[in-house]
């Protein structure tokens, strides 16, 4: 794991902008969600107890606990661990060995000193099951648990999604699930999975507001989420690939090349979806501001500088090249803006005179015409990740990108896809190009496979070669429920329908 | 570890009692202490931080966390572990052995979701040190902790201690260390330890009541846990061996023949030190149920019955048998009964002829006129026990018990004292026999070695022969604040002065 930092880092508040995200904060709905059991025996020094909430939960768990046998002599030692998939309860978290911070493994440990008490945990914790283990009483008393619940929040309305009539059972699963995912991340602003950092990154808001368009239509959360972005920004203009917003609204000193970009095509997305002009007057220049820094970052080709730092994302591929996909995510983007210019009346000539550069640059440099496939990087290595974001970039016909995709399918060594991020790319693309059976099965295929693993909600990775692949190291930091993993229903709704 | 469990357990409240405990109930005076150091550098990972607060605190931590680096992207995981003595942080303890419950060991692990953040502990430990551990960050962000002090908590006050010139280095400093003990142990309630349940027990009360006398004064608190103890009993009217006073008063189901005695004692050394004749009148009918009761368990020659089970503490000696010690201590409880029956104006045939049928029994079944020394149970073993309890009774004149305290250092095969409880009863028969100077040396060597050990407070245990001995079979779990060990300021002030 690379651990993106900059150096000196000051940012800029927006502070008209912030105080707009402020004013669009929504309120939570709550949900009492009661667990099968949701009562105990009286439990001793290492029982535990497995609650099952019978679908994936963002909440706050409650219960009363009282006890059994003499006056409890010393307090109760009780440790709760939460997990999205059942499977995650089987691992030992104590011998946790990933990258990422173990503080994120969904465990609480603590002390009931006078019983009986009602209990109400202040963290939100994200699950399916919960286990509650006395670690210890004494042989004088027992703890029974009664009353347990969660109170569950989220900001997506069930009640304002479109009803539609999928025949296919698996597509129809794959909805439901999707929207399960996508209602389980919209909180206060759309978090990429609530497992963990529950935080906005531009990648995720991108598809998420794609998805809600399709189903919550939750404009004014996509809203809130723009003008946060622009409202706390790098000294020099940049939006982070992320943004913390609790305890107070800050950018994260990680930059991501695409993920910037990423704000431009989610302004104009939001556009399309809200015909919003006012909006789009206050952010664009905003959007325009990633353009002119990423165009920064141009070669003397025209092509954009390779670095070896984790400086853009795409995917989660082992040893994945990102120039090539940074270029045509650059182009996309400047596309994007241009239209955003023209209905605001402004000068496109600057993104007319960029795009062909760009493309030009692009099908010289990075496109292998032999293979017919794109070449990223110095060891000019071929990837699905460089295929699909060209195919996307529309730098050439419809006829050209289908045979692209065909042909890096036969290519033997290739960078595969590995996350649901870029396989919501690769659905777009194949529509793109027309192949729509074939986006269906794919949609039926990889989802439908996580499906078939037992997911309630989809999740961050997913390699059906590898079911315990992980980014982080280690499988059980993995979370599963991922709002970029989300999108069916989107293309369901959208583009199947 | 035998836990004792009376089946069918029933208690009985006197509501007036009640009552007038929870008027007495002190406010407490809170300090604040702050510690060396009262800041951190910035802690990583695995970084740990110790906290030293040069004497021993009853408190609840309080300090302030931000972050040092990049906006702290993941939860901060903290470990705190509070000891009383350094040496405990040296151990294991998540090897906990002992037969007491682990959930006594003083350790917190939490969460610090965002940052900067202000946090109160809301759980009261017992420390002079404090070791803050940082489990985990990230490798984007530190964690500084700044402002942390304990809000420390005592009933004692003081300033009402009467100022006296100790010339003995050694007890002046004996003086000091007692006070401490008390003073960290005077709460709502006379606590055994603040280390661990914090709770009521008959046996430390009535010593630390005598201490109290003598220094701190606070004679409302003596009232007010007599008022506990007899406002809730168990269904035969017998005052429990412990009292619960949190989550409310409830008398607990542990029944110690020599705890419940102890109830009349207390009352009367009250009574003595107060003149307070309506709380006598008050109590004195629980005082005298505890005899009724005492005296069913007496068998056909007057002497009380043995059991096999823990029925009767005396001290924590392996293997002793308490048969001995509890008619010894049923005597002087019926003496201090007699005496308080005669100032309420009543009728004391009753107790004489009591008073006589045990001495004359204890005289002829428990006494080795051979060895001249007591002898206890079926066994006739000898203890040390046995010796002190009956030459505190005085059924023999004061130049037989000067032999029998004398006796008992020769005797090779007995079972030796190894709480500071019993040592006090120990030091009270010296003074009994005209020990004076002997008392001292005892005094000295066996509370000034826990000095010489690094004693901030007097400990629950200690065996100068081996000092991680423990009656809990894990020495971290010992308690070393223990009210039964902070008489020797009642010594030095009342009897060596």
């Amino acid at each position: 794991m690379i651990f993106n930092k900059v150096k000196g880092f000051k940012t800029v508040e927006n502070k008209d902008f912030l105080r707009k995200a402020e004013e669009l904060k929504p309120v939570l709905f709550k949900t009492k969600v009661v667990p099968t059991p949701s009562i105990s025996e009286p439990m001793g020094k290492g029982d535990t107890l497995l609650l099952d909430f019978l679908d994936h939960q963002v909440g706050y768990l409650h219960f009363h606990a009282s006890s059994v046998g003499s006056p409890a002599d010393a307090p109760a030692k009780i440790r709760i661990r939460y997990a999205e998939r059942k499977e995650e309860l089987e691992e030992n978290w104590d011998e946790y060995k990933g990258e990422i911070s173990s503080s994120w493994l969904q465990e609480e440990t603590f002390f009931l000193d006078y019983l009986p008490v009602t209990i109400s945990l202040p963290r939100r914790h994200a699950f399916r099951y919960i286990e509650i283990k006395v670690i210890d009483t004494t042989p004088k008393y027992k703890v029974r648990l009664s009353h347990i619940h969660s109170i569950s929040v989220s900001s997506a309305d069930y009640r304002l999604v479109p009803e539609i009539n999928i025949k296919d059972k698996m597509l129809k699963r794959i909805d439901e699930v999707s929207l399960r995912t996508m209602h389980e991340c919209m909180q206060e602003v759309f978090e990429d999975g609530p497992k963990r950092d529950a935080r906005l990154w531009l990648g995720d808001l991108r598809l998420q507001a794609l998805g809600n368009y399709a189903t919550f239509q939750n404009a004014d959360l996509v809203k809130r989420c723009l003008y946060l972005f622009a409202g706390s920004t790098m000294r020099d203009g940049r939006v982070g690939a992320g943004l913390f917003h609790k305890p107070k609204v800050q950018v994260d000193d990680t930059i991501l090349f695409d993920y910037s970009l990423f704000f431009v095509s989610t302004l104009k997305e939001y556009y399309d979806f809200t015909k919003d002009i006012e909006t789009l007057k206050d952010l664009f220049p905003t959007a325009k501001r990633q353009i002119s820094l990423s165009l920064l970052e141009l070669d003397g080709k025209g092509i954009v500088k390779d670095h070896d730092n984790w400086w853009c994302f795409l995917d989660w591929g082992e040893g994945l090249n990102k120039q090539a996909g940074a270029q045509a995510i650059l182009i996309s983007a400047l596309k994007d803006a241009k239209e955003m210019a023209s209905i605001l009346g402004l000068d496109t000539a600057v993104y007319d005179t960029n795009i062909d550069t760009l493309t030009f640059a692009a099908k010289k440099y990075l496109f292998d015409e032999a293979k017919g496939l794109f070449v990223s990087g110095k060891k000019k290595q071929i990837s699905w990740a460089s295929q699909i974001y060209f195919v996307l970039s529309g730098i050439f016909d419809k006829e050209t990108n289908r045979k692209i995709l065909s042909n890096i399918e036969k290519e033997p060594h290739s960078i595969k896809m590995v996350t649901p991020f870029l396989h919501h790319y690769y659905v777009m693309a194949l529509l793109e190009v027309g192949e729509k059976e074939k986006a269906i099965s794919v949609i039926k295929s990889y989802w439908g496979d996580m499906i078939l693993d037992g997911a309630d909600t989809f999740y961050e990775v997913y390699d059906p070669q590898n079911k315990r692949s992980s980014p982080y190291g280690d499988w059980v930091i993995n979370s599963f429920c991922h709002a970029w993993s989300g999108t069916p229903s989107y293309f369901i709704r959208r583009h199947l329908g």
